[in-house]
């Protein structure tokens, strides 16, 4: 039995180029860059190379406003720190209900520990921003607003260039956590108003402990990890060369086929969410499907544990994940779920398929072959009525 | 003309059997240790694998007081600022005046922006601590005392255990930088008062851009990068699971041969110092020559530029460097130099060679032979006289 891999929100297969690519830095090109010799200098033209592979496939205006980091969590604590810091008379932070938790974690500290204040602006039963709510929370008390480009779970994209164009106004700094969005759709930062940009390879077929900030040339930047002149000040530590070299090639790999593999992915997933919702009774697609990203189906069950059917299509070699892989493992819905107000009984049947470019046709053929059995099997089994029927409800939601 | 590497303090070459190891976890066993599926289960047991491999090195008590990170930098980091974090009644720091940038810069910046006092311990001529100005600087207004096992540059080792006793008899927390000293010496953590330590897997034949750090079970700790669970809540973000896996290998193959390395090391090197010592007049060994890094030769040269020495040597295809590789490029002496009270005229003329398995004695009688020469030909150029000879004075010091 073939393993069908379809959790690549999660991570993503390194692509053998990549690792190719990388291999020499090991043990062969090992030096430091930051060294004077012969061993570090051809090491730092390495670097350089990568780091204009990723500035093309985001479209930022220089090579050195990319900031190498080690993935995107860390991305994401250093933009929104950094802003606290260069403007310490601003003390309130504006971002959304449904970020990834490497922003939600943080600002709950800050909120906590600091007296910072966080807007979480709301979204509604698609996942989208509610963008009077979002007006409303910017005032000269913000120092940065981090909305993310799009959103793990559901894939629905929020209009960050708008988004940033309005932060701008009131004078505060715009980050987005791109995390899911780079490398899956096409980016063009230079003409917006965007400040700051995360990003992490592991999510496009680049290694894991990897990754980058965007920061935009000119832009007043305290460093979250202090030490060496690594980064021109802006991350210490000696640089990652390996996983450097194998970022910026996934940076090249994704750029090369960014729009044939959005249609080929995007055709992959409507085929596998249509056939879904025409063999299940009582599956819809949640999101929003007029901006999402083209590889992310996420599906409510009704009247079925999400964790059940996971487990049983894990049985059948395939894997995909309920809610983010960062609230697997507990029986809540996730904060995604909870914040797009899909209730309860719904949300826990909630099953999240992330697709590649190492997925193909087979691969739906086969999730659209089993999936049917094991709802039915996982209804029939709760029978007894311990979920409760909210159907009407969800139905109306849609 | 081979070239021989003699900057193993800066980096080290990766073992092939570290990248080896590393291998099936890019393309193969590619999954996110927290997914629940079968993709990343096999994944999960990969890294507690690894973690028991550093718990053996160190000599920990238990596997999970390794945490793993981005590299010894972000480890520094992390340790002091949690300490200031979980005791915000203590506002002071002791350190020394020759720790690695990853701590000083930290330690300036939290001076500059908030307030904390910084107690900088000095050294004398070898490279030595000043141990009754560490215990007065030991006040309850203390959290935490970080003291580095041993310096990059010239190898000294400093008392850790004594020096965390010390600390804990006034309940401040002690963390040592053990980056140099991880994989050279042998540790057992254990029966010490060392709560926190750092080490990183490049400097003993690893990746770079992984490293861990210790925290002693039952430490309170507030981790440095916020976001999902990982790491047991003290490190978020995706985990490097093949960085961690050859970190991990890196650890086994120090440990196996630690002894017999140790032995073999300290011979080259001496051999290397009384080689110089004898052939190149005005030369004289720096640090601590009682306790000191089996590897590491850091030799002051009399009247003439270590960065004219290293570009010379660098024709001759020898790599080493002057002062720490953080340092270079820059005209000044490093501060550990300065902290040592080496004559400016002599501190220029300071080379490090810092040896790894890798080397053999072809190594040393190559610099051997080269040296010499290159010394006598700078000092002829430089008899006009423009750099001070300040002989009486350093051999005074020695």
């Amino acid at each position: 039995m073939r393993a069908i891999y379809l959790d690549n929100n999660a991570t993503t297969r390194v692509d053998p180029e990549v690792v190719e690519a990388m291999l020499p830095f090991f043990a062969d090109q090992f030096g430091n860059p930051s060294s004077t010799h012969a061993f570090g200098s051809s090491i730092r033209e390495a670097v350089r190379k990568a780091r204009r592979q990723l500035q093309a496939l985001i479209g930022a205006e220089f090579d050195h406003e990319i900031v190498f980091t080690s993935g995107g969590t860390e991305s994401d604590n250093a933009a929104i720190l950094s802003a606290l810091e260069v403007m310490p008379e601003r003390t309130e932070i504006v971002t959304s209900a449904v970020e990834h938790s490497a922003v939600l974690t943080l600002c709950g500290h800050l909120e906590k520990t600091r007296g910072i204040k966080v807007h979480r602006i709301p979204v509604d039963r698609h996942g989208r921003l509610d963008l009077d709510a979002y007006e409303t929370a910017l005032t000269h008390r913000v120092a940065i607003a981090s909305i993310m480009w799009a959103n793990n779970e559901t894939g629905t994209i929020f209009p960050v260039a708008k988004l940033a164009e309005m932060a701008k106004r009131i004078g505060a700094l715009f980050h987005t956590d791109a995390v899911q969005a780079v490398g899956k759709v096409p980016m063009d930062l230079q003409p917006t108003a965007i400040d700051m940009l995360s990003l992490s390879g592991h999510k496009f077929h680049g290694p894991k402990g990897i990754g980058a900030l965007y920061l935009r040339r000119g832009l007043s930047f305290s460093s979250l990890i202090k030490g060496g002149h690594q980064e021109r000040d802006r991350r210490a530590g000696t640089e990652n060369t390996a996983g450097i070299v194998g970022l910026g090639k996934a940076a090249e790999l994704a750029l090369k086929s960014i729009d044939d593999e959005s249609t080929r992915l995007k055709s992959l997933r409507d085929r596998l969410e249509n056939g879904i919702v025409q063999r299940v009774p009582g599956a819809f697609v949640t999101g929003d499907r007029l901006k999402r990203l083209p590889n992310t189906a996420n599906i409510a069950f009704q009247r079925v544990e999400g964790d059940s059917m996971l487990l049983l299509l894990n049985r059948y070699g395939i894997a995909c994940s309920s809610g983010s892989a960062c609230s697997s493992g507990s029986l809540e819905p996730s904060h995604v779920l909870r914040a797009m107000d899909i209730p309860h009984a719904m949300a826990h049947g909630t099953i999240r398929f992330s697709f590649s470019r190492d997925n193909c046709d087979e691969d739906v053929d086969r999730v659209l072959e089993v999936l049917p059995g094991i709802v039915e099997r996982l209804r029939s089994q709760s029978r007894s009525g311990h979920v409760a029927d909210t159907s009407s409800r969800v139905r109306s939601g849609e």
